[in-house]
C-alpha cells in the first residue's frame, strides 16, 4: 500500500468550534481525551450579553481529530497503554476482571471513570446524581456487570467500558468481502466510524488479506476491535465448513490474540440439540457463525467444538485479556421467529458459559437479537438478565419489522433505543444496506449517527448522569437562534449545516 | 399554471409487479382501492415449485397509481363520494358521528371497514383475531374513539379512519412559505406523499396564493386534508397577530370549509391563565399557533377567541362534517420542557373542549407533543386517555432527543413507534429538515417512509389484525432468495432495489 495515498484517504478534520482536551487522572499516563465545544454568548433583548460555558462531550474519534498530533498510518497510533500493560506482565491472568477482583484499580479503570463523566462538574449534577468513580468501575468489572475490552497487544486503544450502569455504547461493523476487497477502504471506513461515534468496531472481513487488513486496523484503532474468528478459520480451509476443527480454530484465536483483537464473538452456545428447534422457523439460522457451526455439527454428528473446548478458549482469552462476546447463533431473522424456543434455549446455554468464563476470570458480554417486534423486546432483556446474571447485553438492533429493507437503520434504531433503555449495554449498528449489500462510507456514517441517537435516547430514559446536558445546551441555542452553536452541538454538524443552508429559514419554519 | 407542465410533474408510475384492485362493498358505489403484489413461486431444493399467493396491502396512493385512470390535475379527481353526500343533504348535522349515533352505517363506514381488512381472508387470521365490520366502525365513530374526516365539499377523498382500534395512520405536512412558493411544487409533493403512504396531509402554506394552492390540492387529493386556519387568518391581516379577531377567523373557517378541508387544527385549549406556566421554560412556546394566540391574549388582556367562540366553531364544523384537531399550543419544544405543567394544563382543557365538540356531534382528535424523552411518553398517553375519554390522539413524533438536527425523522420515529404502540391513532411525520428548513420532495418521501415504519411497528406490537402478514411474506421471500419479491413487498421498492444493485450480494452479506 502506498504510504502517501492511505494517509490522504482518512479524515483528519477537527470538529467545528471544538478543541481536543485531555483530562488528567491521578495515575501515571492517564490523559482522557474529550471534545470541548465553544459556544457563543447569549444576546438578551435588553442588549446585555451572557457567556455560555463550553460543552464537553464524549469523544471516540481518537487522535485523528487532534490537529496537534502527527499521524502516519504506516507507523500506527501512539501506544498509550504500553507501560500500564508492562507493569502487569508478571500475572498469569491479564484480564481487567482479574485485577478488579483482587481489588486493584488499573489505569484503564481510572481512565473510563473520567471518560464516563464527560467533564461534568459537581454543579451540573441533578439531585441524586453521582459522578462515576474508579472504585465504582472496579466493582462493576469485578462483578461481571461491565467489561473493559483491552487486549494487552492493543496498547493503542483508549479504554472504554461496556455495562448497563454506564453510557450506552455502539459498535460499527466493517470488513472487506470477496466481492469488494481493499485494505485502504476498510481503514478509511474505520477512521470514519470513530469520528462519528463508534465505541468499538468489529472487523468482519471475509475476503482476501484478512490478517493484513486487521493489522492495519488494529495499529490505527483508538477503540477496541472485535472479530468473529470463525470467519478467518473458515477462509483457511477454503470455506468447507466440515473441515473445521478445534486445531484450526485454536490457531486462529492465537493469531488474532497476538495481533491485539479486544473481543471475540464465539458462537459456543449453539448445541447440537438446539438445531432441531429451528426446523419450523420462517428464516432458519441467519447468523453466519450459527449456520457454519450447525452444518459442522450435523456433518460430524458431534457437539460443537466451541462448546467442548470452551475452557481452553477461556484460558487463551485470560492470558491476553480478550473479552468473550458470546454469539447468538440462533437469533431470529424475522418477526415470525422472534422469542422462539431455539433462541431462548441457546440464551440459557450462554448463561451457563458466561459463568464458566467468569470462573476463569474472563470478561464476558452476551449477544442478542436480531428481529424482534416491540412487544417482545422486554422478554429478551429479562431472560438475558435471568440466565446471564447481568453480564452486559450486546444486541443487533433489534429490527422491529421486516418490511423496510433500505431503512433497517431506522427499523432497528427503534428496537435499539427500547432495549438500551431496558439496560442493554452496547448496540451493534445496522446500516441502510442491511439485507441488501455491503455498507459504503456514507452508510457507515448514517449507521453510526443513527445508533448514537438510539444510545443517547436510551441514556436519557435510563437517567445516566449528565445525559441531558447536551440536549439542554442545544435547546437553549435553538431558542436563542444561535444557529452556529446548534450545528456544533449536533451529532452531525455537517449535515445540520448543509440542510439549513438549503433553504433560507424564516420564522415560520423555525417555529412550525 | 400551465396545464401540460403540472400533469408532467406528478408521479403516475404503478408499483412494481403490482395491480390496483377494487374490492366491492354491499353499498352502492363502495369500491375500495388496494394494491395487490404478485409474488413469484418458491423453487424447492427438490425442484418442485409452489405458488405464493399475491399480497394485498393498504394503498393511499389514490388513482395516481392506476394506469387505467386518466388524470388531469386541472379537472381534479373523480368525486367518488358525491352521491353518498347528496343522499344525506337534508340533515342539519352532516358529521359521520351524527349518523353513527343515529345507528346509520354510511357508505364511508363500510368503505373504511373493507379498507382496514386489507383484503385479508378469514383463513389468514390468527387465533382470536376478527375482521373489522361496518358495524364496528359505526360504534367506534359514535363513541368518539375514532373519526372519519370527510368534508362534504371534498367528495374526491377515499374514506379512511383514525382511531386506536384501527391501523395506525400517518400525516404528512406540506405547504409553501414566503421563502419558497409555488403551487405546482406543493401539488407534486402532495402526490408524492400519497404514493409513499400518507394517510392524510396537512397544507400548512403561509406564503402567497394560500387559497389557490389549497384548491389545487383538495381537488386532487384522495386523502383527507387538514389545515391550521389561523395561518391564513394571520396572512389576511399581514401578520399582525394583535389584529386577529373572531370575525376574521370565522370568515377564514368558512372559506376553507367551503373548499373542502377535512380537519382543522384549532388551538382553542390555550387559555390566558396557562401562559404564565411557560415563563420558566427552556424553549417557551414553540407551536406557531400557540405563539400567535399567546401574543393575542397578552396584547388584548382577553381570553382567546378560539375558546370563547368554541361552540360557534363547532356549529360550523358540524355543518360540513369537518373534524376538529385540538391543537397543543403548549407542546414542549425540548426535552427539558417535556410533561410540564403548561403542557398538561392545556391537555386538561382540550379534554373539556373535546366533550363540548362531541355534544355538538363534531368529530374530534387531540394533538400531542413534541419533544419527549422515552420514559416520559407513557404519561402523555395516559393523561390524554384520562382527560379526553379515548378521543384519537394525534402526535408529532415525539422527538426523543434534541441533539440530532438533520435526523429528527429518526429521533421522532422512535417516540412515534412507542406512542403508537400505546394507542396513538395518527402520527404526524417529521422530516430530516425539522428545525433546519423546509422539506423538499426527497425529504417528504423519507419522512413518509420513516413514519410508515413507526406506524407499522406500532401495529405489530398492538396486534392489529393482519399486521404481520406483510412481514411474513417478506421473510419468506428473503429466506428463499426471491430478490424481486423482496423489493416489491418493501415499503420502498426503489431504494431497496437500488441499494441491492450497488454491490453484488454474496452469501456472506446476505446472512451476516
Amino acid at each position: 500500500m502506498n504510504k502517501k495515498d492511505i494517509n490522504k484517504l482518512i479524515s483528519r478534520d477537527a470538529f467545528p468550534n471544538s478543541e481536543k482536551i485531555y483530562i488528567k487522572g491521578e495515575m501515571e499516563g492517564v490523559n482522557v481525551a474529550m471534545r470541548q465545544i465553544k459556544l457563543s454568548p447569549t444576546r438578551n433583548s435588553d442588549d446585555t450579553v451572557e457567556e455560555n460555558a463550553p460543552l464537553t462531550v464524549y469523544d471516540t474519534s481518537g487522535p485523528y481529530t487532534d490537529p496537534k498530533i502527527d499521524i502516519d498510518l504506516n507507523k500506527g497510533l501512539a501506544k498509550i497503554r504500553q507501560t500500564w500493560i508492562e507493569d502487569r506482565r508478571g500475572e498469569t491472568n491479564q484480564s481487567q476482571m482479574y485485577f478488579a477482583r483482587k481489588g486493584i484499580i488499573t489505569p484503564e479503570m481510572e481512565y473510563v471513570a473520567i471518560r464516563e463523566n464527560q467533564g461534568l462538574s459537581a454543579e451540573q449534577l441533578q439531585k441524586g446524581e453521582k459522578l462515576v468513580t474508579p472504585e465504582f468501575v472496579r466493582e462493576e468489572v469485578a462483578s461481571g456487570r461491565a467489561i473493559i475490552p483491552a487486549n494487552i497487544n492493543h496498547p493503542e486503544s483508549e479504554p472504554m467500558i461496556i455495562g448497563r450502569n454506564f453510557l450506552t455504547k455502539i459498535n460499527a461493523n466493517i470488513g472487506n468481502s470477496p466481492v469488494d476487497s481493499s485494505i485502504d477502504k476498510e481503514v478509511e471506513k474505520a477512521v470514519w466510524a470513530y469520528r462519528w461515534g463508534a465505541d468499538t468496531i468489529m472487523d468482519l472481513s471475509t475476503g482476501e488479506n484478512i490478517h493484513q487488513t486487521r493489522e492495519w486496523i488494529l495499529r490505527n484503532s483508538p477503540v477496541p476491535v472485535g472479530t468473529v474468528p470463525l470467519y478467518q478459520a473458515l477462509e483457511k480451509i477454503k470455506g468447507k465448513s466440515e473441515d473445521l476443527s478445534w486445531e484450526i480454530f485454536r490457531e486462529t484465536l492465537i493469531e488474532q490474540a497476538e495481533q491485539g483483537v479486544d473481543y471475540f464473538t464465539i458462537h459456543a452456545g449453539l448445541l447440537w440439540r438446539h438445531i432441531r428447534h429451528t426446523i419450523k422457523r420462517t428464516t432458519g439460522i441467519v447468523s453466519r457463525g450459527g449456520a457454519i457451526m450447525a452444518k459442522w455439527c450435523m456433518f460430524h454428528h458431534q457437539e460443537s467444538f466451541l462448546y467442548t473446548h470452551f475452557d481452553e478458549i477461556c484460558d487463551i482469552m485470560a492470558k491476553y485479556d480478550i473479552a468473550i462476546s458470546l454469539g447468538d447463533a440462533l437469533r431470529p431473522g424475522s418477526i415470525a421467529d422472534a422469542n422462539d424456543r431455539a433462541q431462548f434455549a441457546e440464551l440459557e446455554t450462554l448463561g451457563e458459559l458466561c459463568q464458566r468464563a467468569w470462573d476463569k476470570g474472563v470478561q464476558v458480554m452476551i449477544e442478542g437479537p436480531g428481529h424482534v417486534p416491540m412487544h417482545k423486546i422486554k422478554e429478551n432483556m429479562e431472560l438475558q438478565e435471568k440466565y446471564c446474571n447481568n453480564a452486559p447485553f450486546y444486541t443487533l438492533g433489534p429490527i422491529t419489522t421486516d418490511i423496510a429493507p433500505g431503512y433497517d437503520h431506522i427499523t432497528s434504531a427503534i428496537g435499539g433505543a427500547m432495549i438500551g433503555w431496558l439496560g442493554t449495554a452496547m448496540l451493534c449498528y445496522v446500516t441502510p444496506k442491511e439485507h441488501l449489500g455491503l455498507p459504503n462510507k456514507d452508510d457507515v456514517k448514517i449507521g453510526v449517527i443513527t445508533y448514537k441517537i438510539a444510545a443517547h435516547v436510551s441514556d436519557l430514559a435510563k437517567g445516566v448522569v449528565g445525559a441531558q446536558v447536551r440536549d439542554n445546551a442545544m435547546s437553549k441555542a435553538r431558542f436563542e437562534f444561535r444557529w452556529k452553536d446548534q450545528f456544533c452541538i449536533a451529532l452531525d454538524p455537517d449535515t445540520a449545516m448543509q440542510f439549513h443552508d438549503e433553504t433560507l429559514p424564516d420564522e415560520g419554519s423555525k417555529q412550525s
